[in-house]
């Protein structure tokens, strides 16, 4: 059995990772700490894993190698001790935001600080193996992706792979997204009356997660608008580009076809009756499945690029699991074959 | 125009009390207190009160007297300082849970700590109109009430009135209500990915309420279950009940009718078909009504008396309000002609 | 007292013309109309109202004349009997969408549909007060609007006035609306367990309001894609645009102020702290306000506008009220002082 | 592999034991029917599944035989069939109510009619492993069960079984839920602006669900009084009892401990500290846990027992897929390993 550990194992995407590893053929979590809830049983905390999990919680300071080691700590904390993680395991995946931008000023500029280990930046692969799954395999160290970011990318890379974009102009990003996005620790606006029945506009412009989006579409002119709802689990994107002259909607449709059949969590939904028709975040709480789907008004040459995932899940602990499936050469899949549910 | 003074403004009690009179014909809040907004417009906190008030928050410490003032503080905070407020307003109504009870013992046995001014305790008149009107009419000293006490006891009070209720045998409530009756302060249970979705029995037995169902039903042997549900605003309480012998469902009806008639916030709802065939808070947000209904199996003479509310408005503020319409002799209904809305 | 006759009122619009009207100094329904509920009392339909009115539901067939009539009818049912409803009512409010275009080839376009009575296009005014309170004034006939396109006119329209935007390029707008904009009658998509919990983009392009915004804002590069979430009444729309060379942030900033100052019901949400830092739906629940706010990316030229409103007041029957006020020459805002609610 | 039919595999009960057997390791589905969507892939419908199956909807009228065929049509149509069924399926689980009273005047009682193969009520087993197991090790015929009276039964049973409960005085049951209990076919109260936010009492008496926790706790002094609450998939039973002189907390934990130890998806949730410190569905929707918890005053001799379920799972198609290993055989938890989600 490969081992593995989960540091900061609290938090939502920590308690997803155990979740989906306790389910895993050939890897089992062997310790997760957390400092708050020291000595606690998970099952406390995540009680949904009550009768499948007797793991406590240890502390981070006297851990044990393992084969793998999850990092879902909190922004900034993870580049100052990144040496010393390295040391004691082999290959990380870091969830948090430290190292998904490869360029230290982009960092500099979208965080508002320093990055303290500049030189880590290289050594880590960008966790989305729909895009760099040959560098996944290769890797020992994989960033975790944005949420946000990951629901925009998927929606719109098939078609700036395709070369159907043309990349001058705005691309226009509206992300709806519920409220676990905010992670495990409450503030005011997280309080349920507050929170309840929102359609909260909260950042129009300046989310973090943008310069993912321009790292991997290769462009500057990107803006996020994010949107809370009321809902726990789920994001969707909803990308709005110009096309390149003559592009049509056979191409479009094509693009995204390749793009489903080379990736088993890619999945294209455009019905034409039903209630189900675009993709919808709805069904894929506890899903690693993305939606992708589309539209286009071609006299104005305005595609629509539509992307739903669980934030939690493909948008963040289900990527990882993924990454670490392909960089211990296991089935893609293994351990995340749960489809979502009807109804949710 | 008579003038009022909110103190503790900032909490949804406070700010309910705002709204009602920000449309009062005969009475203006002049002054309202918060040393966590000090200085902040009302309509930052409370948003629906942009373009209805300018009024700041300022600090309670040096207030000007007025005629009425309504004390939105935390339970257990007003009781010693009863005497300074007194001298500074003719008349006072107290939103905490201080002088609800007539018995210190009692006090003491459900809020775990000595009352601090026990002499006040037959001052204050218990703030629900419904049975103590004529008292509040008389009373300077009028207490707020308990939200899921009030729903109880509007639920079985018409009964026990009528004397139809064997009051030797378990009063059984279950009270399902919405999240602002844990007030605008957050807590980790109040997070919105931990509330949403919820049916949660935070309390089988000892909610303080219960105390002031036993005071006003008088019997000592009430059970209150309560359960948090996915719902912002209201309360829904379902009191199980053993009627004496030979009890009817004509009798009933006819106890629940009288109460209506003497009452203007309080409706029957039973009817035979459509959607709303029996109390519902869901179309009561924002109205001061207290919708009442029942059932009754005769052959085990077990009734069922139910009682919605909106918990923020006949459980709390709307009473205080109808409470101040009393005392100062205006119209019991003035200010809370707001019906609530269908849908919702 | 004014009279007043709704047709169409078991539906959720005129279930709220009836609401606002029964708290109104001046008018009075005296009839009410549905072939469903044919004489059943209103407040078995519409629970709110119960006690609040004794009036039934009657046959549309043999009305009295009353000084004015709001028409809550299905699309497209209107306009084929608007002589007959002309005869015997003065004041005519159409809720429909059947008189809102001005052009009979764009409501074919739209509708999919010759318009069966063109030459009564002109005789109604499109009911906005905030664009058209004088030519309502003068009218007799008033077309209600559609909510969708309310709230992207509303966020829009005060920069368009001012000449702030760049009509050569597109004006992109998403439009996350609650359930209560389908109406009364369910459908298989609003069954609960598959409408709750839902980010539903259900028309990326081609929603009929597109043509009321086009024919407002003065674009034919306009798109409106809708997204449905999980909340009863409420819609935001954000408007993307491109502002003109050298347009300023304090530019924007003066056109919402001046549209703010002229229109009792829009008020500018744009604060730096605070959880209700923006336009939102959810404090607005009842009540007739158009909250408005923006933000601008001054590199890009990209200017985001926003409006939040209640889908059935300000986006039909709060409107439609406030057109009735101006048209019979009363106080704009008699009747709809509710300011909405917090929290809800 | 073992081959499976499920009948009426378009509704709720369907597509999920459809889900659970697609990732089950000796089982497979090999024909699915719904006259409603014949020849629509079954993902059109249950839009979880994409990926997971290309089965399409066929016929009920020409199926092949197979090992074991679920049932999942309305109540009321399976028994007049039940011959023709069995002779082509060898194993049969009905998750309708057609079987699961053992006494032919009893379901006249509750259903209205006269049943159709009294004959064969003997013939099924009723479906509730951590009741029946070893009978249904046995059966060919099983039944499945009411979703309402697994919650209620399985937080009452252990009690019973230890014969601490005085069954002469009253057990009355307050359940909470979801409403995917009402099916995927919508009505006017499951209109997603009539069914959000409700707290909704709709059957103080008289649920057909009483005639099972009648006829398996062995009482006849049973109510069921079932309210719906804004949430999909869960329901909440909370029983309240008269425990017999002198039981103490510590039988009944050991009643509730035994209960969990024979049973693999029942768990004790009863934590002093934290957010989820008793049973609550949140947590449950796509399991078969059953999660039970209890409360008792002593002094009143009053015990509430809780139980919270997957009403789609544990009170359905978890139960019945539960049951089919059993009598195949293999694992019983085999199929059902996912945990539910935290958060959600």
């Amino acid at each position: 059995m490969i081992t593995a550990t989960i540091i900061g194992g609290s938090g939502y995407t920590g308690g997803e990772v155990l979740r989906i590893l306790s389910q895993h053929a050939h890897v089992q979590v062997t310790q997760i700490t957390s400092r708050q809830y020291l000595g606690q049983f998970v099952y406390q905390v995540h009680p949904n894993l009550r009768k499948q999990t007797d793991l406590k919680f240890i502390s981070p300071d006297n851990l044990e190698s393992t084969d793998i080691c999850f990092l879902a700590l909190p922004h900034g904390t993870v580049q100052s001790k990144i040496d010393a993680f390295a040391e004691k395991f082999t290959y990380i995946i870091d969830l948090s935001a430290d190292f998904r931008l490869k360029d230290a000023a982009t960092y500099k500029k979208w965080y508002g600080e320093d990055h303290q280990a500049p030189a880590w930046l290289d050594k880590f692969v960008y966790g989305l193996p729909e895009i760099y799954r040959e560098e996944i395999k290769q890797a020992k160290y994989v960033s975790g992706v944005g949420c946000n970011a990951t629901a925009s990318n998927l929606a719109m890379y098939p078609l700036v792979k395709a070369d159907l974009i043309d990349l001058s102009k705005p691309l226009i990003f509206e992300v709806k997204a519920g409220s676990s996005e905010g992670g495990a620790s409450g503030n005011p606006g997280s309080h349920h009356p507050e929170r309840s029945n929102v359609i909260r506009t909260y950042a129009a412009y300046g989310h973090r997660h943008t310069a993912e989006v321009m790292q991997i579409l290769g462009s500057n002119n990107v803006s996020l608008t994010m949107t809370s709802v009321d809902l726990v689990r789920g994001a969707l994107a909803t990308g709005h580009a110009t096309v390149k002259d003559g592009v049509t909607k056979k191409e479009i449709w094509g693009a995204y076809r390749q793009f489903s059949k080379d990736n088993p969590f890619i999945r294209i939904v455009k019905e034409r009756k039903g209630i189900y028709r675009m993709p919808e975040p709805k069904i894929l709480a506890g899903s690693n499945y993305a939606d992708v789907g589309f539209d286009i008004d071609q006299e104005n040459k305005h595609c629509i690029a539509i992307c739903a995932i669980d934030n939690l899940m493909k948008g963040a602990a289900g990527s990882a699991v993924q990454c670490m499936n392909l960089m211990l050469g296991l089935d893609e899949t293994e351990g995340m074959t749960f489809p979502g549910l009807h109804p949710a």
